[in-house]
């Protein structure tokens, strides 16, 4: 921030600041919590769509010693009660759209002392207004409007040092199974988390890609509780890039943005980067000034190819919450990025690529042992780095479990090939076990991904009683598309005598869907979608023993 | 280096390699030291030119938990030998050219135990005839030739894991009195420190002289023994950027390697840069592809209008010994170096500009008072940041005072303005105290440095009996000028005229030499200086005086 302290913020249409008053908002805000006693050691749930008052606490509640907990308000409402109670939350800062929400489990809240309330219709807003969760709440202290407390403090404010191995932000993942996990990180690992990014995609490297620098215009559209919004804010902050925040996010509220402030660097998930390319109202948008980093799911080389076609520079990352989530890049340079066809950097563009900058990757087997790394030999990809999460925050066994050996265990299944490149086969939970061999589900994936009528795939293992187990898949086919199930499997038969894979990773079925089911980060629902696989089949066994019946 | 491994480390014309072979390189030398037992907690002095021998030093010796001592090869035989006595070196790695030394001292040298030899011409030299320091060294073990060693051994050496607090590196500064003091640097500062200059200059700030990225051929200039190289050995090989060094420097190895590899960029002290812009060797080079990132003494403005009209793309850093040596960089965003015209560019390419990322600057005047950040008010930069040297080994008092009140003391009087740009006026001790009035050396200095008939310059405080001190200059003029005094002083005046200067800042004498003396590591020696001009004084008065008796 100390390099162009005149680059602006923005949220949405409704509010804009320089650095120069950043600085002075983060210290007026780290005042509003010192007059509340909030002077270290507490935490503080942060319940917001991403916009500048959130970007302001990711600085003034570290920096006043307290822990920042992102809340995710996409989880359900009991889900979003646990994290709240778990991570023993005293003061929430809540969007006036979550007092709903926090009005239904309000009884239920066990630590949180004092609420302040943020709106985006400052001035409009009236605190003693605010009746419904009030009134249900004898307990708790309103503090105000976040807007209102700002406006009255001093500029001033000095920062205490303290400890560098200091909790400064919590939030939680979300398994397919089991409570909400807390993951942490320290002052120490934030700080190496963003020096890492800035040497990752600063330019440092030169890779296609290179450059989020100062000059960007970046527009984020991770969500903040997602990972921190994968370290950016940070960064930006740090390198004093112009910052625009979409608050609640609509395709709406992108094309809006996009006309006002030419993005040049945007983050998100795959879902996002469709909603680009295939929504009308982006149909005649000039991408081809605009880089996207695409993480939370596998980025198919297909929708990577349709966005280079469109002139988006995109990338992969890969990382996780507990990661903080940075470990791999794509990574492919800027020659490369000159001269290779656009089928091959998509290629390159969607694995998880090279180890980010102090990131030690390795492969180990069920029993532990070392796997080789050919490029062929596919195992848990086991890491090392300085911003890992210390463990689950009040989960003994389950942090023994993630830090077995003294290396973090990904849960992910993948090889790593001669120079290092890493490419994620599955989730090892999701690898399937079909007549004794193990086929990677997203193997599959990208094969069928690589057929261009597909929008979206999933593959999933269901219970076998001959094989053990058999991959089927999930489609969603690109609009307008028709294309039938044979298709895809006459398709995948071209692989099989390429020798890329073996005809058990032929799907048994497949299910044709408008789009697929999604997690409330947008991470496709392997879950959600081997339950309706199951029930499809179901159905057809129903509706097949009826036919023979009525035969 | 994991990222482009393909690019090549070269040393002279001598030797070549890639960074795959760096690795086994770094493995084969861990493996020789462990078999002399040097395997945690030594002392390692390496009296090498800058060379890829060195540069696997630089990283076997540390990640072995040893440390890596850079012996000064340009002190005196007498400060080269309390400088490894003090270190308390075990292991000498020496380049033959500095036996001779080794061999004037060697009966004073106290903990060395064992020696290996480094040689240019491997094949054409037989350990067993190196006769001369051998003889006169009943006690040392000659290991064996560099070479000879590692292509014995193993490309496999598993590194220990250590504590990120161990000193990894050590090396000695020499001020103008007493004996060299010794920083040292830890693992975690040396990390820290890399991670920072890829932050500065990778591109992640969109200034001009960004961009050291992994396609820069890197022509590193700056001894290793000077700060590391500035710490760009070691930020070069872990972007896995091309690295070029020279070793023993003249500007025919410049000739020879400038247009063999066409370095892209290099770093070095202003004289080096004067080199290249008055050799008729260089006359008709194209330096317009070629960034040059100058430390070591303050870089003047007409030096660098000279490099700009010539095209290289120039930058002055701001450090020290004692700092690792990354403080501040000169900040131009790459729209003002579009923009600007080349006098104003001059300016800001040389003051010392903003602080690096992590990086705390603030003045104190001589009772530890904060001073104003006002652009006029000058005062003691003092300055925090995780890679400072905890203080000087085996001197506690000195160690002290460096860091009295949890700053580090620079020694250098500055302004900072409300941007919080850093302007070097003056060592502390060559602030020159005229009539009641302190005014900075470095200013003058600065102010004749626009005279574009003058190359370099030096002002210097002698004592005056009416004012307490008075201003001197010493100044070399650019090849073929013609300037008196008179011309240098009515130029001054215009400054008086514009307020910029008082009229007591006009140096009462001014001395032209051919060229100002300098110490072993390049800069400018005020001392020798001081000396001259005394000297110059002296004679005249003795001359005018024989004229007023033959009167």
């Amino acid at each position: 921030m100390k390099y162009e302290p005149t680059h602006e913020i923005h949220y949405r249409d409704v509010f804009k600041m320089d650095y120069y008053e950043l600085n002075k908002r983060v210290r007026r805000m780290a005042n509003v919590l010192n007059k509340l006693n909030i002077d270290g050691g507490q935490t503080i749930g942060f319940m917001d769509y991403d916009s500048h008052r959130f970007l302001e606490g990711f600085f003034a509640i570290p920096m006043t010693g307290n822990v920042l907990h992102t809340v995710n308000w996409r989880l359900s409402e009991e889900q979003i009660l646990y994290t709240i109670n778990h991570a023993e939350d005293t003061l929430l800062i809540i969007h006036e759209d979550f007092l709903p929400v926090l009005n239904n489990i309000w009884d239920k809240i066990t630590t949180v002392e004092k609420i302040i309330i943020c709106t985006d219709n400052v001035g409009d807003w009236n605190v003693g207004e605010v009746k419904p969760p009030m009134e249900l709440l004898p307990d708790v202290e309103l503090i105000g409007e976040y807007e209102d407390l700002l406006k009255n403090e001093s500029d001033n404010f000095d920062f205490p040092d303290f400890d560098e191995d200091a909790v400064a932000t919590t939030f939680y993942t979300t398994g397919t199974t089991g409570n909400p996990k807390g993951v942490f990180f320290t002052h120490r690992q934030l700080v190496l988390h963003t020096l890492a990014n800035a040497a990752m995609y600063g330019g440092a490297l030169d890779k296609c890609f290179a450059n989020f620098n100062s000059s960007v215009v970046f527009l984020g559209l991770t969500p903040f509780f997602h990972v921190h919004g994968w370290g950016f804010p940070y960064y930006a902050t740090m390198i004093g890039a112009k910052q625009v925040y979409a608050g609640r996010f609509t395709i709406d509220t992108f094309v809006d943005l996009f006309q006002k402030h030419k993005p040049t660097l945007t983050t998100g998930v795959p879902s996002i980067l469709q909603m680009f390319l295939s929504s009308p109202l982006t149909a005649d948008f000039d991408f081809s000034k605009m880089k996207m980093l695409i993480g939370g799911s596998v980025l198919s080389a297909s929708l990577a190819k349709q966005a280079l076609e469109r002139g988006i520079d995109i990338l992969s990352g890969y990382g996780m919450s507990e990661s903080a989530p940075m470990l791999c890049a794509s990574y492919l340079n800027s020659e490369n990025a000159r001269t290779m066809d656009l089928d091959t950097q998509a290629k390159y563009r969607t694995i998880a690529g090279l180890p980010a900058f102090m990131v030690e990757t390795k492969l180990i087997d069920a029993n532990g042992n070392d796997v080789p790394h050919d490029g062929e030999s596919i195992g848990e990809i086991v890491t090392r780095a300085p911003w890992l999460t210390a463990g689950y925050y009040k989960e003994p066994e389950q942090s023994d479990a993630l830090w077995k050996d003294g290396w973090m265990h990904t849960g992910d299944v993948a090889s790593i090939d001669a120079k290092g490149y890493v490419t994620i086969s599955d989730r090892i939970k999701d690898v399937i076990k079909t007549g004794g061999e193990w086929v990677s589900s997203i193997d599959i994936e990208r094969l069928i991904g690589q057929h261009e009528a597909v929008y979206e795939v999933a593959v999933i293992g269901l219970p076998d009683e001959k094989w053990g187990e058999r991959p089927h898949a999930m489609i969603a086919l690109i609009e307008g598309a028709t294309v039938s199930d044979k298709d895809i499997k006459a398709f995948l038969e071209s692989f099989i005598s390429a020798g890329t894979i073996n005809k058990w990773a032929i799907p048994s079925k497949i299910v044709f869907e408008k789009s697929l089911p999604k997690t409330s980060v947008g991470k496709i629902d392997k879950k959600q979608i081997r339950k309706l696989v199951e029930e499809k089949i179901s159905e057809e066994n129903i509706h097949h023993s009826t036919l023979i019946i009525q035969h």
